[in-house]
């Protein structure tokens, strides 16, 4: 581990933060582990939203020290037939269930390790509860690898993990249909259109944006570009485009909600000077 | 301690997280004990509500390693003639207000050894404010025991804890009148009937469940025995009796509340037959 | 630091803790500063509420260990021409942008150091994003100075800081008219009028209080002197003035909310025994 430092265990799920659950996972990687470091990502997905876990793990674990496992359990599936899986991505790793979580973070790469979770092999001293395997499967195999135990001590290999049914873009020479597929705390409204996509294919032309109640005209650089209580269009921290307010809740304010078409349009030489005369 | 590791302190509160009264909290047990390692069970109990504190301190507290500190702050009581208390139960500790909050998880058992706490006696630098008894004494009388003091130093052994009224099940051979003690996070409604009762009554008999607006027949196993939005009866993650709705809140869905009744009717073996006929 | 124990950053935020954001901060101090230990001070901070934060700020910090590092990132101006700035006071470290969020806590008092932040003499390794300086410079910023860096290897020093329109109450020897600047998750409504104030300019005479839809007479010592659901007058935790309900939400239950006035009329010996008779 890093330079001696205790080994960190992220922790993302649906499970709120007024029961007992969420603490019962820390005490048993704590009672598996004790030197083990807890750090939370969100419990605040929404109850069962696969989608909107996936998006916010990719947002924070990249930014992890090497060797952090994450610990993911948002699981509508629990007590059924789906696996539970560990993997190995850019020197972390990954526990969970195995429904769409880890897509986003993988960025559609295959993992360099990828197993099923065998209550047996993971050591579980008696038999995991239909209902709460957060507690009985995916928190001690997150404590077996915080100390120590290699991807294979905690059940076989497999081939591939179940896919997600993400929105992709749709793009040509004219413009891009994209999608909000996260509205934040702010009210920011996060798309699926990426930088590279949006420069490849803007190649320098104006632009306008229509969403929700609005339509928005030019690329900004930060929100502050504009007054308090404006509309902005501007690439955010993650380099994807985002529709935001200076100082405002866009979502609220422009009628935008989590998966609403984000329409761009770019305009010719010609249009765009009669827009700015 | 374990292995080296520091100790761990968790905390359970009713101060939400929007203050900084939980982090002045923190910051004198830093203060006091530098290295202790401090836990968030939950800071959302309703305020005042030592009922829900008592049952989620019970969910998560016996999952967590030996040695242990619990420190309870939910104090209705604060400033008046109520005690405050620290006491040891299966080798963990628990410091809080004498209201009631540890009923639960001390499941009937007295206290192995039980201190009244003493400000004096725990050090405290200057008058303990009327209104904060969390950074004051409970605070600093957590610290202390995480940096090696014993109970006997925090204040005088008294002989019993303030009771908690909690309710009881009726049961007989017919049926088990529960109530709802908990809804959680998911809108899953946590009843007061243990698995071991049920068992013991239903003898193996078919069951039918009215609670709310509705009536369940039959125990599943997992949410997922049910199709997503269908109504679930199983025993939980804590072997209590649950009414939940696979991948729905419950609570919503079948206009369930804390405190409602339960009613479960075993059925004879004629009555079984005609209702699965 | 103290003891070998290492080194504590607390965290202060309007990020809401449902994305990514905060968990980014964490994963970058982290991967920079692997000891850290992080402490949560609020992320609920309403969206760019600078004198809500300055206020728990000043609630919380002081309570800290020394040496303690403090990172605040309420940033309504990030991107703008605001600058990052790093200071000391009373050996306690703190990191955030210049906006007034350190007013309170500095208690009139000049920094002891105060420094620019400089993303090239911080190290960051690419060019920073314009819209989350708490990831891409305050979170860095943190880190060094846990890990050992001093405040001048950050930035230049400057003069002094942007100031705060923090409200002061206004007194003579009728009374005092102050305002009330935090409502708390319990309901209770904090004003800014100081223990000291009061009592100076009381000289022992008896207090009415016009706050809100009601007047309330008399000091309390605690809730618990005034029987459940009654109104409390008294000095809180924070050694201000405060407006509360004995196990009630004093805000919802007598039409306070935060900015609202309150009034403070101290009456002569014969309006006393014409009040008490």
């Amino acid at each position: 581990m890093n330079r001696g430092s205790p080994p960190a265990i992220t922790l993302t799920t649906d499970f709120g933060t007024r029961d007992g659950y969420l603490a019962a996972i820390k005490g048993v990687i704590l009672s598996a582990c004790p030197n083990a470091r807890l750090i939370d990502i969100t419990h605040h997905i929404p109850p069962f939203d696969v989608m909107e876990a996936a998006f916010v793990l990719r947002q924070a674990a990249p930014h992890y020290p090497p060797h952090t496992i994450h610990l993911v359990v948002v699981d509508p599936g629990v007590g059924s037939e789906r696996l539970g899986v560990a993997l190995q991505h850019n020197s972390h790793r990954y526990v969970g269930p195995d429904n769409g979580l880890f897509a986003l973070v993988l960025e559609s790469a295959e993992p360099d390790e990828l197993v099923r979770l065998d209550a047996a092999r993971i050591g579980v001293s008696k038999p995991p509860s239909r209902t709460f395997h957060g507690r009985d499967i995916f928190g001690p195999a997150a404590a077996r690898l915080a100390c120590g135990a290699a991807l294979s001590d905690l059940g076989p290999a497999i081939p591939a993990l179940q896919s997600l049914h993400w929105a992709i873009p749709i793009d040509d020479t004219h413009g891009i249909r994209g999608w909000v597929v996260h509205v934040d705390h702010f009210g920011n409204c996060i798309t699926n259109i990426s930088r590279d996509l949006f420069q490849r294919r803007a190649a320098g032309r104006q632009v306008k944006c229509y969403v929700g109640s609005t339509i928005l005209s030019g690329l900004q650089g930060t929100y502050a570009d504009r007054a308090a209580g404006e509309p902005v269009l501007l690439f955010g921290s993650s380099e994807v485009l985002e529709v935001a307010v200076n100082q405002g809740n866009a979502a609220n304010l422009l009628h935008i909600r989590r998966g609403m078409p984000v329409n761009i349009v770019f305009m010719d030489a010609s249009e765009s000077q009669a827009a700015e005369s």
